[in-house]
């Protein structure tokens, strides 16, 4: 046991691997469904963008793998996927909206724990270049359609408009102070209203400011400002798209990172963790740099996809994604499994054969430890006859079939 | 034009995007006909493994993106895929054979060039446990295949036995010259008999020795020693398999990488730069501290297969994954828009409605610069008729179908 994976990060081995691989085939089908395009970008970034205004802010050094390449150039891997689609987009012309998906890991330099990773699957989608709800809806029904296709059902989608919030607060806080309170209320449902109004005590907010951050936190409604409008269109149009009872209205949401502006949401499983989110940030691709273009995203975490699945049971168990072993009695008829092998990969049927040189019994043995469903025995009386024993792996069954006849069976 | 990727790294925007993953779900479903398992291990190592005897050797902190956690933890980018397997394979363990297949990025320090990146994708499989050429064989056999159905006609696939040359080499050279001279062979194609020539007067090696390595590097058929007997059954499984006529003889070939112990391939897609290649290294899990286990593989250069594959245009031209746009006439049927972009949705066709609030004829400029094929036209007109034109984009024409009609056609 030499050689570990780096502190924070994880191998997936097959049976894992599959299992996300199945994860990302659903989104990306989804993702394409909606008209949106993959975009591709390096696993790292100069630093000078990662630590632009907008993103985790100035503590970004902290929380980032940062480097210098051997020109000293500073650079860090991203920690995200938006802020690399806020380069591409500021920096060369599309055609509005531009609609994209990315799938690919993120790395954030946090402490381990239960279902935190420091390398971790990101799958964002995202709306450039529209201001309409129209596109924060969309991006929420996909949400739900991949959540739908993956087999949750008692998920749900926080959601909240910033405006709300922020209206409210700029009625006694100053604009120093509104940054501070939203980095905090962030934190409210990790460690409820005592712990939000500890710490903002502790970052010296009078105490009767407080009361209010509190109580307006603690609204059931939408209280009556610009923002409740854009709200009420949004959760219509949800409506109409038939996703409104996965949506809960929840003032305190205001997600942690500074580009959002308006609406956001946060995907719950039913677990005590979230496993994604978004919102609209409309200001960022103008921060560092491009054009005022308003933009909409939503972001699944699949590795926390993929754990509650893993923990709910919600995979078909596979050892393997072979479907059938081609055994030989021995090796004067390697050719000949060779040829049959050949044939039913031809067919599209995923097949193995001994690699290794192995008696029959070792073979049977191969094909059992991975749980491959069939094998089929090649002997020269079989060569002979023209007729194989396809056996079944979990009844045991043996049929003697023709090559064609096993074909169209497995097929 | 504030940000860019970093040096030698690059985006790949939709149409590329989609054209490279084209490439890899080709990859991937030849991968798994054949029974390779996916594995996805992290972007980065420790430095202690990727500095470990038998891979990049001592220079491999000038290849790579080195870097420090917070730490002091000493890490850096992975350069392979090999690597991180071995680390795997060593550490647990796991039905033999173990085929595996991973298709990642990877990151090289190198001078950036035409088709060269420091960021770049590899595509690889091996299979561990086994010492039999059959291994080799079916690793060559899946790159044909891939090449084939990605529709390359002239490729070729060097093949050697790194024993034919280390055989007649310890007959004049000494050990400690025989890595020099081979890394110097290893430069052949690029750099002529002469370059091999002088380099090796360089590294002060003997004249007439030179003269003898440069005689057998020149070869056209293997010289009578123990790799001959291992290349031939190479060659004889090759025919069984009907790839012999993609295979070329080339006793020059050596790969550059120290862990390889006898057959190594190199593809060649007919032009000069090779998009990848491989071969055995059965002792370096060992020298990684894993038991002694024999190992073969190759890795498909993602990259170059696709800039040489646009090159030859080998791709369809799409400049989008939609097939279909709903246009409305006005603001006042925007729902019947939404349920009917649904409807096609649900019926797996890839759709978009207008997200930008836009006017009719701006709809449709969008769906004409995205070539989308085509656009289904919804007004109060057509809903009250339960009749909506069809619009194909490319011919002009038009007509009036019931929404089933139109679904059974764009399917």
């Amino acid at each position: 046991m030499k050689f570990q994976p780096p502190k924070g990060t994880r191998d997936l081995l097959p049976g894992d691997a599959r299992k996300l691989q199945q994860i990302i085939d659903v989104c990306r089908d989804v993702f394409e469904k909606y008209g949106f395009e993959p975009l591709i970008t390096p696993a790292f970034e100069s630093f000078e963008l990662l630590s632009a205004k907008g993103g985790l802010g100035e503590a970004v050094k902290d929380e980032i793998y940062y480097f210098k390449d051997k020109s000293n150039r500073e650079l860090g891997l991203r920690f995200d996927l938006t802020m690399p689609l806020a380069r591409v987009v500021s920096s060369i012309s599309l055609s509005k909206p531009f609609k994209r998906y990315q799938i690919e890991k993120v790395w954030r330099y946090d402490n381990p724990a239960f279902l935190r990773f420091r390398e971790f699957w990101q799958a964002d989608i995202d709306v450039v270049g529209s201001s309409s709800l129209l596109a924060d809806v969309e991006c929420v029904v996909v949400t739900c359609e991949i959540l739908d296709r993956l087999g949750f059902e008692n998920y749900y989608i926080r959601v909240n408009n910033r405006k709300l919030l922020q209206e409210e607060f700029e009625k006694f806080l100053k604009t120093e102070e509104m940054l501070e309170v939203f980095r905090t209320i962030d934190k409210l449902e990790k460690i409820g209203l005592e712990g939000v109004e500890a710490e903002l005590k502790q970052k010296k907010i009078d105490s009767k400011k407080i009361l209010e951050i509190l109580k307006i936190s603690s609204l059931k409604d939408a209280p009556d400002n610009e923002g409740k409008n854009e709200l009420e269109k949004f959760l219509n149009l949800a409506k109409t798209f038939g996703i409104e009872k996965r949506l809960k209205f929840d003032i305190s949401l205001v997600r942690g990172l500074e580009y959002y502006t308006s609406i956001v949401f946060e995907i719950n499983l039913g677990t005590k963790v979230s496993c994604g989110g978004g919102g609209r940030y409309d200001n960022l691709i103008k921060m560092i740099g491009g054009q005022d273009i308003p933009a909409t995203g939503i972001s699944l975490g699949l590795d926390r996809i993929l754990e509650v699945m893993k923990e709910n049971k919600m995979f078909k168990e596979e050892k393997s994604g072979t479907k059938v072993f081609v055994a030989n009695v021995n090796s004067s008829v390697i050719d000949n499994a060779i040829k049959i092998v050949q044939e039913l990969r031809k067919n599209r049927i995923s097949a193995q054969m001994d690699l290794m040189e192995r008696n029959f019994s070792k073979q049977l043995e191969y094909a059992s430890n991975l749980d491959i469903p069939y094998v089929i025995i090649i002997g020269p009386e079989e060569i002979k006859r023209n007729k194989f024993k396809l056996k079944n792996m979990k009844t045991g069954e043996q049929r003697e079939l023709t090559l064609q006849k096993i074909i169209s069976l497995l097929k």
